[in-house]
């Protein structure tokens, strides 16, 4: 039977996740995958932390250099979070030849090229399947299971704060402040929730896994980034009335004209295999050229769930000789033939706020007549004192198009717009 | 860069498709995977159809010995279906030490045990994802991405052409007659549909990702099976009313009681995210301990979405190195020790045509008592003539004590049971 050695480096939620999947199954994995996985240290400051645990006391280290040269050490898991340390003790691992698992997305979606050369110098593997979207194997997916296609498209529910978030405000009718609040309560939010909610979080793993999709590094700075601080009850309402539900996406796209990828607020038409996608759950769904679409789901964050992704790297990585890299080149910038679109094209729905005087519509509507933007729907609702909402669903047209009149029908004074979301039908 | 040749035997339908994604991106795979992928030789008799496909004539073979010793094939993809010249050709292929990418899942399901046998004697790799659910990479996520989890529980659409029939009832109100012929029509539905319809189809691929699933090996034999041919408009109109779709789902569960494996039609509450999954759409909704719950969907057939799944297995053997096999003891039978469980758990619907005469519904709600078997809904349709229709929905009960009432009921001569469908909350 194969033996492999692993070392935990930091013991937090995911951490502990994953020493408790590796010590209570030591014996199924022994069995099922004829490999026998022992937890040989683990980095930890918080002695109680780890002792609560069930860590023996003589595996506890307080120092990275005691992980790397313990020879009995093969892979190491990295799961402390943050970049600095995390960045330091992953590249004094790969250095020293040891595999690495990481959970850690913000690090290897600014690292990647610095991890993987030093990986490839000292021949260690390099795994990453738990930095985007939990328990969900979409990282195996897209490097061994969907290798036949060319994948055209990417859309994906992949931050679960969020999502909860939203359906919270849609299904309970919560307040973006008391939905967060909720959130904060319950541990899927942090106290400082910018990552989550500003779109951070997502635009990192948007770019690990459109890097995958697309065979070409995509570089986080391309990603256009709107978070879901602004979303009220009113657009929400909207939405329902419009057959949409609302949902933070994460969208890559290869067309003719270049890459797009972007995370925004988006209303997904009912009936569409990721409105269903609820609570904490994520889900993302493919389109590639042979096998159409493809949609996986699952729970994206959570001890159990990201310990799953972490422990079916670890095994993958003992039972398979070859370290395969990234399927793209690794560097730090894209390469410079490849284009990034970012005037892309979508459906939009915009609620706009309007004097109820007479004329002031059609001003506005020649407005958007001017950029060749026409409307699938509109919808009126009652007035509020001398101004109505009024809401606009377009067919399909360009960003630019749409910022340009935005910019112009708050520049008449007669009308102010209150949101701008894309739709995705 | 690597170089890999492979033939192809059969250019049917999944054939062709395979031939067609292998040519056509064969830039594509040696950019992106570093690898050189050339069809060396087909194998079919019907030449025009070859042609018909761009396959040159000298490459076009009609017997399997000029295909096997080929020194220029390393991976034989057998796409003829059916099961005795497949199962002859694959032996051959894989005696000549060429790794094989099959479809087939009744030829895996029934002789699994035998190619891996063979595979492994003369070191060749055995591959099999194109079998179970298309394009879906099922088979490697439940190989290489979900290997920290026991899966407790499995449950899918893995039959698009009772999918199909099924929506086509369910959202037109078709007869089971009327949208049968439309899937047949449409190429859905073979002009014998037994296969699909009785549930076989889906009995193969259970049997196969049960024993992937659950580390043992899981007999065709062992599958519970019932098909969708009894299947009425007013079963679908009863379970709407109550808020269910009807989908055929295959069943595999672990438990202490053992192994419980099942085909048959099943009320899925709305709001399951199998519910919404129509027309020939597949799903898999896994539940593991580590994970909790996983869905994958996408088409589980047609020529490019299962030449997907082909292709990216023959791109996997070809960067790859070590032959992995089953993580169960591949044996023809179950092994000894493994329990199989046949009076499994579930809700039920039962619909009872029953004589409207005074106490003849307190006499059938007392043999349900005497089981043991209690209600969560009844639902009371219209009269006609001298009967009247009632829908029940129990509680979590025990086959074999619903199918004991059943006979009791339609012994006592007063009620006759129309159908009795599983339900999943």
């Amino acid at each position: 039977m194969k033996k492999v050695g692993v070392a935990i480096l930091g013991l937090g939620v995911v951490g502990g996740g994953t020493y408790e999947i590796l010590t209570k199954k030591r014996e199924f994995f022994q069995r099922t995958q004829k490999t026998d996985v022992s937890v040989e240290c683990v980095l930890e400051l918080n002695r109680e932390r780890a002792i609560s645990l069930g860590v023996p006391e003589e595996k506890i280290m307080t120092n990275i250099a005691e992980v790397v040269s313990n020879p009995d050490v093969s892979i190491v898991i990295e799961v402390i979070g943050g970049v600095d340390a995390a960045r330091e003790y992953v590249l004094a691992a790969l250095s020293a030849g040891k595999t690495v698992v990481t959970s850690n997305k913000e690090l290897f979606c600014k690292y990647s090229h610095e991890l993987e050369r030093v990986a490839k110098l000292h021949n260690a593997g390099l795994y990453f399947e738990a930095s985007c979207v939990g328990g969900v194997p979409i990282i195996r997916t897209l490097l061994d299971g969907l290798q036949a296609n060319e994948i055209t498209s990417m859309m994906g529910i992949i931050n679960g704060t969020t999502n909860f978030i939203l359906t919270k405000m849609s299904e309970e009718g919560m307040s973006y402040k008391d939905a967060l609040a909720e959130a904060q309560r319950l541990g899927y939010a942090e106290a400082s929730p910018a990552a989550d909610v500003e779109g951070f979080d997502a635009a990192y793993k948007l770019s690990i896994l459109a890097s995958l999709a697309f065979h070409t590094k995509v570089p986080f700075s391309k990603v256009f980034r709107e978070g879901i601080t602004n979303i009220t009850q009113e657009v929400i309402a909207d939405g329902k009335k419009l057959g949409y539900c609302l949902k933070l996406l994460a969208i890559g796209k290869q067309t003719d004209a270049g890459i797009e990828v972007r995370v925004h607020p988006t209303f997904v038409r009912k009936g569409h295999p990721l409105a269903s996608v609820n609570d904490s759950f994520n889900a993302v769904y493919i389109t590639g050229d042979s096998v159409g679409e493809v949609m996986l789901y699952g729970r994206g964050a959570g001890a159990l769930p990201t310990g799953s992704a972490i422990v079916s790297d670890v095994i993958y990585a003992a039972t398979h000789s070859e370290n395969r890299y990234s399927t793209f080149k690794n560097t730090e910038d894209a390469d410079g033939d490849v284009k990034f679109q970012s005037d892309f094209t979508s459906a939009y729905c915009l609620r706009l706020r309007v004097s109820d005087k007479t004329g002031v519509l059609s001003k506005i509507t020649a407005l958007f007549a001017k950029n060749n933007i026409s409307f699938v729907e509109v919808l009126q609702s009652a007035k509020e004192g001398d101004t109505a909402a009024i809401t606009l669903v377009t067919h399909e047209t360009r960003e630019l198009a749409v910022r340009n009149t935005v910019d112009k029908i708050n520049a008449l004074g007669l009308a102010q717009v209150e949101s701008v979301l894309r739709v995705v039908c």
